[in-house]
């Protein structure tokens, strides 16, 4: 099978055309009236490959093309197309357009198992609190708690009916899956650094996430003294040099992306902050370790500012191993495209990081310029995506014939 | 004269009904309906104390009772009935109320000097950008230019035409002011930690006010490797804490008290933030060279991380001396009522500060709960408030007898 690169560059381009242009970069955040006219047109791509096309129960447009060995478990390929507020054109979007690609390059082909292309839905962080909705789902992993989670007055089961989903009838996770496959873009620097066009994932990212409040206390910023003053913000920035510190060492990323002050004002010395600190790492022992130590060092910082302290842990997903047989068929495939079978860990979550708990999982990057993502800066070179297409298409082909 | 002080108790208690009830604490903001009606109950209580009352060119009430010995420049007393949001009772108001108690006392005395009753407009922070709205108008600081800015579409001109006031009529500020007294809650913890009931102001702190910019990269929060980020949070976690090391010795104080991220989401690398920081000191000197090395202090933290950095002064005020006679004649006042002359700086702003430009200026403090203020939780014991009405009292006394 060849893909189509000219088409799948088209696409590409179609796709990104779908944002709200409210908000800065390429934004779709799921759940919104851009996020639904973006999926309408993945769903007419998805039958035009000639895939029977549906929502299933937690909201993931799935478009499948039957086996003709029935009876045997169906390889499934996918990303998602929501973005981050102020994100780019690749993330996510490079994955599902390049298995709606396959499933047309292998239209005629005879296959062994049932083809599943799917878009997954809101894998980005929501303001529900959670990400990865739509896979959570698929992998049972969604839980009837989960969906009572509220953001703006609706209910996240509410959420998922909008978009077509039945959050009444997500089960306890597919058992009929037999491979995910994902190509996303690697959204770091190694790649391009090394004049790669294609990666090999060796693991996937645990994270650990923490909501941290500094409760101090708001008095006038002319009129209380230095020494007597309980400033939540000087706490928190205490905090969030801590966490940098933690991980210099390149274990992993340790990261504060979001700060609240309250109240926020320039004569008033800050009485409350609320941080979400995040660290991700592929050693599982360092991340459980760094995760306590950080938890520890909030309370050390917080004590000597008489500052009320809690640090509540919001997540913890430990690192995803992909098996070495996995990789192996994977470098065995870029080989035979003629290049480098680099591996590499992956620093970001992703649908696949749920999928593995029902099914293994095999991934593929393609490079990112200077390693931008979550921006609108974000770019993947239209060839890299083609040959990541091609990829995956042949490891479609070969797990077809190698899977029992 | 001796206040009363079940009639300031009584007032005080009336003038604190007037406030937004959907906004917390006790806000009364101004150019709103609930400052209009405040304002309209203290207009009346000026007239029982026998006050001649109007509002100026400059939106303030005005209540005057003439002096004896016409040509004499008058003696001006008076504060601010406006909060900020979620403010508490006593700041602005207590000088007010006492002003107008005093006016009532010295009732039957004849005065020399024709005495003025004054609740300025606006004197807190205002979405105009501006605070001292009203004694700024006095002092002939208020500028053609500060007339033209705009909030919600208002310009301040329309908004000072709103309560009465002819902005086009405003003059170059007052040569007709002998002195200007106000009674002031200390809105810091030091007469209270100390056992003491009233201070006498020996400066009013100077001000100077940054707005400072962070710009770095926005990535991935967990592809991109510790040592490449640029994070603009982490930076400014920096200049937080070096602020706040600047003014641990007691020559001051600084603050961060309000701080923005972008684009503020948990994985993303923050790409850029603004925080603003101001400093206050007493002493001229310190409040220089600090805003100096403030500013050089910022660019050093910046360089290393690459971060664009940029330092913008929004205001600089020096601190305003209080002339040593008039804290002598002060004290002597404080003395004869039979409490310490404690002297003490103020470290909040003031009516004061722009009277100073056209006058000689004195103020009292009477003790602040814990050295609350601009806060619900803010509280001076109401005998406290008497007796700072007294003293304010017996200072007009003798000022009149003491000036030319």
């Amino acid at each position: 099978m060849t893909p189509d690169a000219a088409r799948l560059a088209s696409n590409w381009d179609t796709l990104s055309t779908f944002r709200d242009p409210s908000l800065p970069g390429w934004t779709r955040r799921p759940f919104t009236p851009h996020y639904a006219a973006a999926r309408a047109w993945p769903t007419e791509r998805m039958r035009d490959a000639g895939l029977a096309v549906s929502v299933d129960a937690g909201g993931n447009l799935v478009g499948v093309r039957r086996g003709n060995q029935p009876g045997l478990p169906s390889i499934v390929i996918g990303s998602h197309t929501d973005t981050v507020t102020g994100g780019g054109r690749f993330d996510g979007m490079v994955g599902v357009l390049a298995a709606v690609e396959v499933a047309r390059g292998v239209r005629d082909h005879a296959l062994r198992h049932t083809l599943e292309v799917v878009d997954f839905l809101a894998e980005e962080p929501t303001d529900f609190g959670i990400s990865t909705i739509g896979s959570r789902a698929m992998a049972g992993a969604l839980t009837s708690e989960m969906l009572t989670l509220k953001s703006a007055g609706v209910t996240l089961a509410e959420a998922v009916a909008s978009v077509g989903g039945q959050p009444s009838s997500i089960g306890p996770g597919r058992a009929d899956a037999a491979l995910y496959l994902e190509l996303h873009i690697e959204q770091g620097p190694l790649l391009e650094s090394q004049g790669l066009h294609l990666g090999i994932v060796t693991a996937i990212t645990g994270i650990a996430r923490f909501r941290v409040t500094l409760r101090g206390r708001a008095d006038h910023a002319g009129t209380m003294p230095m020494r007597m003053r309980r400033d939540a913000l000087a706490g928190g920035s205490a905090v969030v040099l801590a966490l940098e510190e933690l991980w210099l060492d390149g274990a992993g990323v340790g990261t504060v992306g979001r700060l609240r002050v309250e109240p926020n004002a320039t004569n008033v010395v800050p009485g409350q902050i609320e941080l979400w600190a995040e660290m991700r790492s592929v050693e599982a022992s360092a991340l459980r370790d760094r995760a306590a130590r950080f938890e520890h060092t909030v309370h050390e910082l917080a004590a000597p500012r008489q500052l009320g302290c809690e640090v509540q842990p919001l997540s913890y997903e430990p690192p995803v191993p992909i098996a070495e047989e996995i990789q192996s068929a994977l470098a065995e495939v870029v080989r035979a495209l003629g290049h480098p079978p680099r591996r590499l860990p992956s620093y970001a979550g992703h649908d696949a990081n749920q999928l593995a708990k029902v099914a293994p999982i095999g991934m593929l990057f393609v490079p990112s310029r200077a390693g931008r993502s979550h921006c609108p800066e974000e770019w993947t070179d239209l060839a890299d995506i083609a040959l990541g297409a091609q990829a995956l298409g042949d490891a479609v082909l070969h797990f077809d014939a190698a899977l029992r």
